[in-house]
Formats: structure tokens, C-alpha cells, sequence
């Protein structure tokens, strides 16, 4: 029998959609494209010298060495976790070490929680937009999206009140500079939900990648922060609504793979018997570097160099914007105080879709909206545009770009052949 | 309200059974334990002269230094995949690079495979003993478990025809020095066991962390080598039964995280979608370090010098083992050809469990075996016993208090006070 795989064992295998992402990022690899598609950090940046001050002095010590290279405990190097739940401490969460679990990226921590509490056909509610890693990771789990709007103030509380009373599992919320919508959610909201999740008994998931890269404003609290029971110890148990996520993957670098999970302890408990079937532990080698390079107020200086660096870029790209996408255009786009993305949204009667086919061509590319959404269609108008990775007059050279795309395709060729 | 989590959303999140070895893990760690428990390899041959190098070479170099804390591709370090197919290739394996997916370690590789595979109520066909991390990989996707027993020669084969004829998803199968066994499957059985899998079309996944790691008798050919069709391009497509995976755990280094997968390249294809899910890809930084680190032939050296080493251990545990429980004792045990384990049995009466802790508190751990069986009760009076991380003396001493606490249960004062 000659019968390749894919016909003799297809129908045992599980039924995946293909990643729209995926396919583009491929594209968008070629050297000549400005890409906005990827959520990628700028490589510039990275400490390079620091990582290697890091390895040496972990690997030249004998007994560091070997801890590194070793297996080690599925809940994450010890002094990690104390690090970050005395970081998140300043900003009034109650965290102990005990809370923090270390993830593989906060990508880990969105299949664990999937894993722990979808059930097929389970209510998860979800901002339209949200983030496509969390519906790629929550998919495989089989949940029923229900989707609530948000605005330039995030997720319209107004709605959730009667949406909660219907039993939902939990609401999966990003807060601060949303991806791909790069709003952030207004304090008021912000008690409201918080209110409506003690209310209904409905807990939270918090993904909070980017709330360290505010370019304006004042930090807004955290979800976690205005639970006002969260992670207060009440006769040995933990209190508390919220499992909040984030990452060091754009605070020092991505290629590490290190996300965390800060949650009662009871939730911790759980998921590290999750994480041990799904890879036994993190890279205890990766958690150590990161915790040497960290250290000492190091990532706070260096977030603060992010800070300034992505402020302007942002500036730039919002500038250039104004500029290709005159108010005749029909183009609208948010204006985010932090984080890596903007969110545009095309004059009825454009696609996406057909622009990328378009952008790619003039070798700019951006994700179109459809991924985003758990609704098929609903993001057919809208494109996420990264603003962190290219140099700024990169920026500046692929909005133009983009902007005689969208002239080519209303049938302009003057601004085609400008 | 206070009510704390566990009380409040407990009835959200599945129910988890409690980790054996976890909670005995924990206990080992204790310095003055001398612990066969773990499947640790020996931090003495880390190489980390090699390792300080590799970080070095990288990070000193802006362009790799920059790539190695990037995001990548979720199939893996390109290098890395190149060299673990030209590797398998040696061993008569038709693998090309595509038909490789770099896993976060091999755990991770048994998380997908279940995600791929498994829908609640499938019958996974399964060694007993098994491996413990690939039932808890496996039990989340909530298969029914079809056990068969395995002797000196692996599997028994002339069982295994009339069970796939009653419908099976997959097989799951340690064919070298298998973890808990360390038995090895005869070429015999595996030829066989290639032919059912083509005739009844049930495929086979091959986990095998050991192969490299044999201590005498020859090299035998994987299940994916013998399946004949395996990876043979047909008209485009991948022919082949057999999805392999593999570590650098215990060649190399088990603190990276580092396995892989090698399978036909539509397999591929569903596994890295999957993969994109779980934790997006591994860390890039790790896999240039390995690839680093491995080639130019010093994987291929380094694994003669832990065949060397771990041969002698092995020697010297299964010499302190027959000094220690001469046949009076009714205790017997297994000896492997290569791996890290083998795997000892009580006389009747006699409860691993029970006798756990009675060693811990002679300072001295090991695994019982119920953790290793999908049947619960059916390891009662099974030892797994790791020797490839305490020292040789350490070894010694480690049987000896071994034998001590079964004297001491078999109500043998004079033992226990020698």
C-alpha cells in the first residue's frame, strides 16, 4: 500500500482551521517588505551585552551552571517568581511568590487556562476585537465565543451587565492598549467589570502584556489591583476574581519564552499540574538569564528606553497617517497611549483582505482584521498596524505605502503613480 | 464576600487527579536523600565550558544575537531542524528537514500528539508499564486506555493483533530501554509490530529519549526505519505509520527544553498550528544555543562519554542490587542494555507504596509504580529505579538502605540493624 498519511489517517486527526496569520507572517518575511503585520519588539534594542554578562556569569559559576542546565520545579526558578510578585507589588497587588506561576510565554498561559477551564461548549466572553492567540489557544478547547464591543474606552460595560446574567465561564479581557484595538479601558469601566465579576461570580482573565509600555497619561490599576478581595488570604485560602497574565516577551525580549500567571494559589495549584503534561517545566537556563538580566532596577531602566523609543515611533506612524489618509478618505484609526498596535478601519465597501493582496505587492503588510474576532466577517473593514518594530522612516515610507494601496483600490491613480 | 476561589469557581475548572511523583519529588530534594527517583542525568557532565562558549558566539554576534531573542517560527531553528534530519538519517530515516518540529522538550511533543489525536473516548493503546508523563499528557484529552503488558522482549505482540482489530485511535510505544521497563523490543516484535500497523492502519507513536544512550548489544532500528514506507515521498505526499519522538533531555541537556518530533509533513503541518496555540514556538535562543553547542561532532562525543559513564552506574546498582537482595528476598528486577531506569518487583505482599516511606526516612526515594500503569493498582509492587544521576558510591549506599527497608518490612530485624 503506497497511501500517504494525509488520506490514510486525516480522519483521525482533528479538524483545524488554517492561521490566516501564519500564512501572512510568511510573507511579510521577505527583506524588502515593511512590515507592520508581526507584534514584534525592535531587535535594536535588545541588551545584547547584558544577556551575555547573564550567561557567563550563570555558566562560569559550577553549581548555577548545572542548576540551569538541569530539570527543575514546574512552578518556575524560585527567585523569578519572588521578582515578580515584588514587581507587580508596587502597583498594589497582593502577589506572593506562591501566586506567580512562570509560563512558556504568556501564549503557555492562555492554553492552560483553556486547558483548565473550557469545557466544550462552554460561554466565553471575549472584546471584539481580542487577541488571535488567545482564540487560537481557547479554540482547541471547543468554548462558544460570546463577543461584547469595545470602544476607545474599552469593553462596553453597559452590555455586560445582561450578558453575565446568561452564565458565562469567564470573561478574557485586555485592558491596556488592547491588541489589535489599542485602546485602553477607562478606570470607571475598569470598576465595573471588576464590580459585575464579583456580582455574578464570573471570573477574569487579565491579559496584560503591554501595560509596562505607556507612552502618556497615568498607569490606569489593574483588574487584579481593584478586586478588592484579590489574593488576600482569608484562613488559608485565597480570595479573589482575576487570573491576570503577562510577559517579559516585550519588556526584555520575546525569544526567551517567558510569560507568568499571578492567581489564587488554589489556581496555581491546578495549572502546574496542567503545565507538568505540557512541558514538564520552562527552560530553567532561560528564567535564570532573564532573572540576571533583570535584575538589580535593569529592566526598569530598560523599559523605560522602550518607552521613549516606541513613544516616538508611534508619534511617527500616527503622523504619517494624518498625512496619506486625509478625513476623504474614509480611513479612521485609534490613537493608543501605549502598547505596540493601532487599529484602522477602511470606508465601507474595502476590504482588508484585498488590500493586503494589494499592500503586499507594494511590499507593506499589516493583519487584517477577520482574525481578531470570533465572528467570521465581523473584522472584514479593519487592519492592525504594528508600530514597534520598524525604524521610523520605515514607518514613515510604508503609511505611504499603504495609503496609495487604498487610493489604487477607490480608484485613484493619481495617488497610484505619485 | 469573602469567599475564597477554591470555594467559589472550583466547579469551573476540571477536576485534576493529584500527581504522584510531583509530591515524592518534592520530598527527594532534601540533600541528604539519595534519590533513584528522578530521571535526572548527571550535572557533573554538563558540558558548560561548550555552553559558556555558544552563548559567547552568539550573542557577541549583533545579527545572531538579535535573532537568537526574537520571535520565530513555530516549526523551529531552521540549523537545528537540518542537523536532527541529516542525524536521523544516519539511522536509515528518510527525514528532511520539514518532516521536523522542534517541541519544548518532549513532554510538549505528547501534549500535541494528545491535542491532534485524542477525542474524549478514544482507546489509546498503551505499554504497562508506560511512561507516567505521556498518561498525564494523554489524560487531559480524556482517552480510554487499552493496556498491554510488556516482558523482556517489549510488547507482547501475539496479544497486540487481536486488540488493534477492535479499534484503536494509536499506539504508544517505548521501544529502547523503555521508562519505567528498561526492557528493549526485540527486532523481532518490531517488525511485527510495523507489519499490524500498516494492516490495520492504526498509527504508531514512537517515543524514544534513550536510543542514543546503549550500553551493550547492538544498535536496533526504530520503528520509523522499519515501518518501509515511512517519510517516502509519494506523488508529493508523505507516506509512513510512525510519528517519532525524540530529546535532547538526555543527551545533551534537560534544562533547555528541547525535543522533537519527526513525521510525515502533513502531520507537521497540523502539529505546528497546534503548537502556534500552545506557546507560539520554543525559544529561539535555546535552540541556537544547542545547535551551537551539538555540532562539529560534539553531540556524538559527548554521548560516548555518557554511554561510559552511565554504563558503569547501571553495572554498579544492578551489582548492589544482587548483593543486596538475594533470591531469598523474592525481589527481582530488570537489566537494561541502555536508558536511565530499571524497574524492580516486590515479592507478593509487599506494597511500593508502603515501602517509599519507609526508605524516604532511611533517606533513600525512588518511584512506585502505580503512577506508571493507566490501570490503577496494577504497579502495586513496582520499584522504578533511576541510576544515571547519584554517584557510584552513592549508588551503593543508596541499594543498600534500599535493602534495608525491605528487610525491615519483611520483619527482619538483624538487616535492619546491620
Amino acid at each position: 500500500m503506497t497511501t500517504p498519511w494525509s488520506y490514510r489517517y486525516a480522519h483521525r486527526t482533528k479538524t483545524l482551521t488554517s492561521s490566516a496569520i501564519r500564512e501572512l507572517l510568511k510573507l511579510t518575511q521577505r527583506p524588502e517588505v515593511i512590515s507592520f503585520a508581526g507584534g514584534l519588539p525592535a531587535p535594536e534594542l535588545f541588551p545584547l551585552e547584558r544577556f551575555q554578562a547573564a550567561c557567563q556569569a550563570i555558566l562560569s559559576d559550577r553549581q548555577r551552571g548545572q542548576a540551569a542546565l538541569q530539570y527543575s520545579t514546574t512552578e518556575g526558578y524560585p527567585p523569578l517568581r519572588e521578582m515578580i510578585a515584588r514587581h507587580i507589588s508596587r502597583y498594589g497587588i497582593l502577589a506572593r511568590p506562591e501566586n506567580v506561576l512562570i509560563t512558556s510565554g504568556s501564549q503557555q498561559a492562555l492554553d492552560l487556562i483553556g486547558k483548565l477551564l473550557i469545557n466544550r461548549g462552554d460561554r466565553v466572553l471575549v472584546e471584539a476585537p481580542t487577541y488571535l492567540g488567545a482564540l487560537q489557544a481557547f479554540n482547541v478547547f471547543g468554548p462558544d465565543y460570546v463577543s461584547l464591543p469595545i470602544d476607545d474606552d474599552g469593553i462596553k460595560t453597559d452590555e455586560l451587565d445582561g450578558m453575565l446574567k446568561t452564565g458565562i465561564k469567564f470573561m478574557y479581557l485586555l485592558p491596556n492598549f488592547q491588541n489589535p484595538g489599542g485602546v485602553t479601558m477607562s478606570l470607571k469601566r475598569r470598576q465595573r467589570v471588576v464590580a459585575l465579576s464579583e456580582e455574578y461570580g464570573v471570573p477574569i482573565v487579565e491579559d496584560d502584556p503591554y501595560g509596562q509600555l505607556r507612552y502618556e497619561g497615568e498607569h490606569l490599576p489593574t483588574l487584579l489591583a481593584l478586586d478588592r478581595d484579590n489574593l488576600r488570604r482569608d484562613n488559608g485560602y485565597d480570595l479573589g476574581n482575576v487570573i491576570y497574565l503577562s510577559t517579559f516577551s516585550k519588556t526584555l525580549t520575546p525569544g526567551l519564552r517567558l510569560g507568568w500567571i499571578v492567581a489564587p494559589k488554589e489556581v496555581i495549584a491546578k495549572l502546574v499540574q496542567l503545565k507538568q503534561g505540557a512541558d514538564l517545566h520552562t527552560s530553567t537556563f532561560t528564567q535564570m538569564v532573564a532573572h540576571e538580566v533583570a535584575r538589580g532596577g535593569f529592566l526598569d531602566e530598560h523599559v523605560h528606553t522602550l518607552r521613549e523609543v516606541y513613544r516616538a515611533r508611534r508619534d511617527v506612524m500616527l503622523a504619517a497617517l494624518d498625512e496619506s489618509f486625509p478625513a476623504s478618505t474614509g480611513v479612521s484609526w485609534t490613537r493608543p497611549a501605549g502598547g505596540l498596535f493601532l487599529w484602522l478601519r477602511l470606508p465601507e465597501g474595502l476590504s482588508a483582505q484585498a488590500l493586503l493582496a494589494v499592500a503586499v505587492k507594494a511590499n507593506v503588510a499589516f493583519v487584517p482584521g477577520d482574525a481578531f474576532f470570533a465572528e467570521p466577517g465581523a473584522g472584514a473593514r479593519y487592519c492592525r498596524l504594528n508600530f514597534s518594530n520598524a525604524a521610523p522612516d520605515q514607518i514613515q515610507e510604508g503609511v505611504r505605502r499603504l495609503g496609495q494601496a487604498v487610493g489604487q483600490m477607490q480608484g485613484e491613480p493619481a495617488l497610484v503613480l505619485a
